[in-house]
């Protein structure tokens, strides 16, 4: 059974976009995942087709209405759809990977993307929504940052990655960030290739990667190391 | 003077896609700010268009060539070209906003998208690129991590929001998560608009959104209540 991804959105030419490509559209092709963009606004019922506005209590900016929302919602998934219920917002849990690999594992997911100042909380609430910031910054609306959820999904969805193997190395997946990467040429303007690397002493080589990734996760993200769980050292 | 965005990438076909609509469409259209696309496999000299080698050292996946980096980011951002060289990276550092209204600042960026296990150091070290991390997830390229980044500054640009005040008051901004929303209808299946916030008492009505925000950031980011400055509570 492919992954199914509902976006409700009231930019639905922005799906697929850059999903309808590369690594991710290969895989749309193929059906490993499909993908259905609503328009949240053909739910709005009065005649200015509304969808937003002004926050009670007053403040800049509108506010995307609990009662549209709910329409749009329950069209898209109705009663029984297992898929759980996301909205992109920068008020939510940060992504991460482990996030990420559980709901790619799943039937799919429902996405809807904020706008303007943000949606009624009730719709929240009441539709139990998921709140994911994929970072701490602003973006113009919840597309992109859907764009980036089903990137990272999508990749790891059964068949997608040509090198299975790729996807276990990577920076997050043993809590590290990643160590440095060389390739051809020997030199490039007259920098050679760390000489560990061309040793051929394959355990030598593991823990020069390993303390390169320590180092850099201790200089860049020393909340990473904190998370860590103490691990005894491979080679 | 407007902002001027070059993204080196293999898939130069991936913008502007959602960049070239709404908010950052518009702006795009207005020239507030230009987007350049470069292929980086222009700037390969064999016979196959090589961009990429394996590892040094063994291990999964490909490497991303130095060489042929170096030629494409030299064309695209010859001597002289103040706009900073970033790479989006999960190894790099975090993107916040406080990096984003830098940027935004600034005359543009030249954005160069890592595919692949990588690109290989040498380039990072010789080209000083800041490396930038837009969150703890592995995407399938930098591509959708460059429409973030994008997406994230266009809006900061002059003139790009209709609502200037916008800008300001939102989640991060402060360092505190967003307050909830509400707007109407008054009652939605049951659930009444908090009765404060259509009290007419302004005083009463920021000390509450005050202490939602609180409530809410201690609940889901208690690393940003410890980054945050003691502050005078305003109301």
């Amino acid at each position: 059974m492919s992954f199914r991804a509902t976006v409700l959105t009231l930019y639905p030419e922005m799906f697929p976009a850059a999903l309808g490509l590369s690594l991710a559209g290969r895989a749309l092709e193929a059906g490993t995942w499909s993908l259905e963009a609503v328009q949240i606004r053909d739910f709005a019922t009065d005649r200015h087709r509304s969808v937003d506005d002004t926050p009670a209590g007053g403040g800049a900016g509108m506010v995307m209405r609990a009662d549209v929302l709910a329409r749009a919602i329950d069209a898209a998934s109705p009663e029984g759809d297992l898929r759980p219920r996301l909205l992109m917002s920068p008020r939510g849990r940060p992504l991460t990977q482990e996030r990420v690999r559980e709901l790619a594992a799943g039937p799919g997911a429902v996405i809807l993307c904020g706008r303007f100042e943000g949606v009624d909380q009730r719709i929240i609430d009441a539709r139990q929504l998921e709140e994911i910031s994929i970072g701490d910054y602003i973006l113009s609306g919840g597309e992109v940052a859907a764009h980036v959820l089903l990137d990272a999904i999508v990749r790891l969805l059964p068949g997608v990655m040509g090198n299975e193997a790729s996807g276990e190395e990577e920076s997050f997946e043993n809590g590290l960030l990643e160590h440095p990467h060389y390739t051809r040429p020997q030199e490039f303007e007259g920098l050679p290739i760390p000489e560990v690397l061309t040793s051929g002493n394959h355990a030598k080589i593991a823990k020069w990667r390993r303390a390169e990734a320590e180092k850099l996760t201790a200089e860049r993200r020393p909340d990473l190391m904190a998370k860590k769980p103490a691990q005894p050292v491979t080679k």
